[in-house]
């Protein structure tokens, strides 16, 4: 099924972050994307599973963990509107998942398939520059949240959490961000929160 | 002073895990790069520089250190020879640098402006690619080394950094080791290394 573009105003929007496009660009990158629906608590990639796609949060919210042998629950990433979300090492070295990811609430995503993304990188120059900046900003969000821990500054990175999905505070209960935070429920609550 | 192709066949030999290029195109990427040898315990990057450029390391070693505020030292990185370097966030946006880079060895490096990267990428659609696809590479080797963090497995961590950097161990001390593993000599001693 085709996607409609005017369907979708908030992914261009995310696209222009980085990359200036008109309609007709819009559109040929809207072909390479399919559309999937999710309801809460659905589970989108689970532990082994190959991981086809990569997903761009159009509604909803996602949660990606990790169990550890001990059955230990740790939270990678959160996805909530215009965030992606997979298991990247299995998305991009072609290995199975080690990450479930699971919707917290009725979700909504654009779905590109590891082929037809490489596909629209070659084809279009601007999504590779796209993809490329993405790639770039993600690294340092993400090195931002291991200074952190190499730093054992767990109120350094509440914060860094509040800065980065300020409305996440509200969605989710404090089990899960203590979770995220790699801290216990005491912890968090001598941190104030 | 133009570099020779001739005297960076590992750079070659690095772009080519990515992309296929010939020898005309080499010549072109090599001409936004220039050239820096650095003597042993020299500083490439300090706390507050700002940051023009990316580095790859052709020959030495070097590490990048965060301080934080007790004065305790965090390694962030370290880059032998093949490995890019530079402060991330600081480079990627403008900013003001927070960690420290300093040479463990006489090192020969690659440089890379912002400009210059921004505009090979511009004008050689592969090196946009080339380089999306070692920031994913990036990411995910990254995210290995925070679930560790997250899963407090320092076992684990010491088994990454051996299998990603196998000839670093002959040459950091276990000091050094330590320090980027986030443990004590100590726990060092106890994980039989």
């Amino acid at each position: 099924m085709k996607l409609r573009p005017e369907s979708f105003p908030e992914f261009r929007r995310h696209l222009e972050r980085f990359i200036k496009i008109n309609d007709e660009e819009f559109e040929q990158i809207l072909a390479y994307f399919t559309y999937k629906k999710l309801k809460k608590h659905e589970i989108l990639i689970q532990t082994g599973d190959k991981v086809k796609y990569t997903y761009w949060t159009r509604k909803g919210l996602l949660i990606s963990t990790f169990i550890d042998h001990d059955g230990g629950e740790h939270i990678i990433q959160f996805a909530n509107e215009n965030c992606w979300i997979t298991d990247q090492n299995a998305f991009y070295n072609r290995a199975e998942a080690i990450f479930t990811i699971t919707c917290r609430e009725d979700s909504e995503l654009l779905c590109l398939s590891y082929r037809n993304r490489e596909k629209l990188c070659a084809g279009i120059h601007k999504m590779e520059h796209f993809f490329r900046k993405k790639a770039n900003d993600s690294f340092v969000k993400q090195q931002r949240r291991l200074l952190t821990f190499l730093t054992s500054d767990a109120g350094k990175r509440y914060d860094l959490l509040l800065s980065e999905y300020p409305e996440l505070i509200q969605r989710l209960s404090k089990k899960v961000l203590a979770a995220y935070l790699g801290i216990s429920r005491e912890t968090m609550s001598r941190l104030g929160k």
